[in-house]
């Protein structure tokens, strides 16, 4: 029996949360469907944040009134704050994702809130979640270095992953969200962290902004992580991090993870067709690093 | 004090032998002088081939004649039989290189021989060498996968490794010249040989074809391996092994390698202007993965 690799896709919310272009709802059921015809099985589907704020995300509730309830797969929705979480409640959320960005800059810039108050807010909804019987994620973004900070020091990410815990998070995903760490630096968060809570408890979440995406992934890997988060294509990035790219694409870490021998449930011909139905959808041109490789392989088989 | 971590740049003979264009002996010292002003020490200079079936390499002798000896850089030299390795002699080479492919079907599609009389042919030139007081380094290649073959047991690459060893060899560099590499199946492979004959008698040589050859390094460097092969801006490739891409980047090894912590020696900045000769002299576009970021963060200094 192969150990078993969770691919938790974020394409749909932080992928298009971050499109100029907004995706109108039945495209995004379309997406929806190519991802789950692939094999995934867990799956952010949308952010209650302000619709006015972000436009890309105002039919949150109309997605979560179509998705299909009959294949198993886990739905999540991000709410940034206790009117976000009472929305994504009202439509039906089971699991609620709070964001919480490592460093006092960061949060200022991005939520208009000192790193003090961020915290008090997701302590609240995780708190709010748990007495509703709603499961939490808490999210730590850019731990690994805060485009106005600098490196995040460790002992920051400890507390507020000690934080998020005590207030009830059922998972801690890791962000590095701008693709800063390093292989020993996140290596150490994951391993002290995994030592702390358990690597059950935790998820890596990984931009490819230097290449390192997969290297990450694979130091999380042996820290005993087996959750990651992803993005169809690359598609996304964070638009509050200068220099930031995209996510870590999906048929990347499922390329890998199946090479290196463990299960994922998720077909990589699956993945390329989703793909193709985000670009179409974006108007982007999509695909990870494995693409030309795919490519090259398919013309191949073509040809013989 | 931090660790070294060796860059063996391999673009002048790895790179250059398999470019459809015939780079001048002039063009090739101009690149040179490059890769030693980034801070290049180590660096796999020509290949001592037939000239007529490989006329990229022709001027092989005439590079070494003219190469700078007053910067403490050790240079090595490619020879595939005692002909290649007398010639490289007497053009005065005090490093040679031996490749060996781990299969038999490799080996006759690339070179005419079975595996055994390519075994033999290297064990030859390498006892040669050991008596010249010339250093030698085995090169396994496809230790991974072989396009024609398949995975390639570990145990082929155990017991090629000792035959190797035991004619002489000083270094053993492992191969996966397809990028078919999966980091369990290297991690194996160099927990095992880094075991028997010391890390520092191993080297690692990869390819980025399946986007990997960053995660396979660093799994590497966990197994206490300190020296990697790579071609300033993934120049070449190879041209016997179908679907094959280009070498790891030697930018992204550096890049990855001074975040990790590990001396280089090198500066990225020198390698960008290295790429920039090696582009104009083959008229491709080069880069490693990271060019995008290093590209964006210029833009951004400028712009401060």
């Amino acid at each position: 029996m192969s150990e078993v690799i969770t691919v938790h896709e974020v394409g749909l919310r932080d992928g298009l949360q971050n499109q100029p272009r907004v995706v109108p709802t039945e495209g995004k059921l379309r997406l929806l469907d190519a991802l789950l015809d692939a094999g995934l099985q867990s799956i952010e589907a949308a952010s209650f944040v302000s619709p006015k704020a972000v436009p890309q995300m105002a039919d949150a509730a109309e997605i979560f009134a179509n998705l299909p309830q009959d294949r198993g797969v886990g739905y999540e929705a991000l709410v940034p704050n206790e009117k976000g979480y009472e929305r994504a409640v009202d439509a039906g959320v089971t699991t609620v994702a709070l964001v919480l960005a490592a460093t006092d800059t960061f949060n200022r810039r991005n939520i208009n809130m000192s790193l003090d108050e961020a915290i008090r807010v997701n302590e609240a909804v995780i708190r709010r979640a748990k007495a509703d019987g709603i499961r939490a994620r808490s999210y730590l973004s850019v731990v690994a270095a805060c485009p106005y900070e600098g490196v995040v020091p460790p002992e920051t990410v400890f507390d507020l992953a000690a934080r998020m815990f005590d207030a009830g998070a059922d998972e801690l995903a890791l962000g590095d969200s701008t693709g800063a760490g390093s292989p020993p630096q996140m290596a150490h968060l994951f391993e002290t962290l995994a030592h702390r809570y358990g690597p059950e408890r935790l998820a890596g979440h990984f931009h490819d902004t230097r290449a390192m995406g997969l290297t990450l992934t694979w130091v999380a890997i042996e820290c005993g992580i087996r959750k990651f988060d992803s993005s169809i294509g690359g598609l996304g990035g964070c638009p509050f991090a200068p220099g930031a790219t995209g996510n870590l694409a999906t048929e990347d870490l499922v390329f890998m993870a199946t090479e290196a021998g463990f299960e994922t449930g998720i077909d990589v011909g699956g993945l390329r067709r989703a793909v193709a139905v985000a670009e179409e959808l974006t108007g982007q041109t999509l695909g990870g690093r494995i693409t030309p490789f795919l490519d090259s392989r398919e013309k191949r088989r073509a040809a013989n």
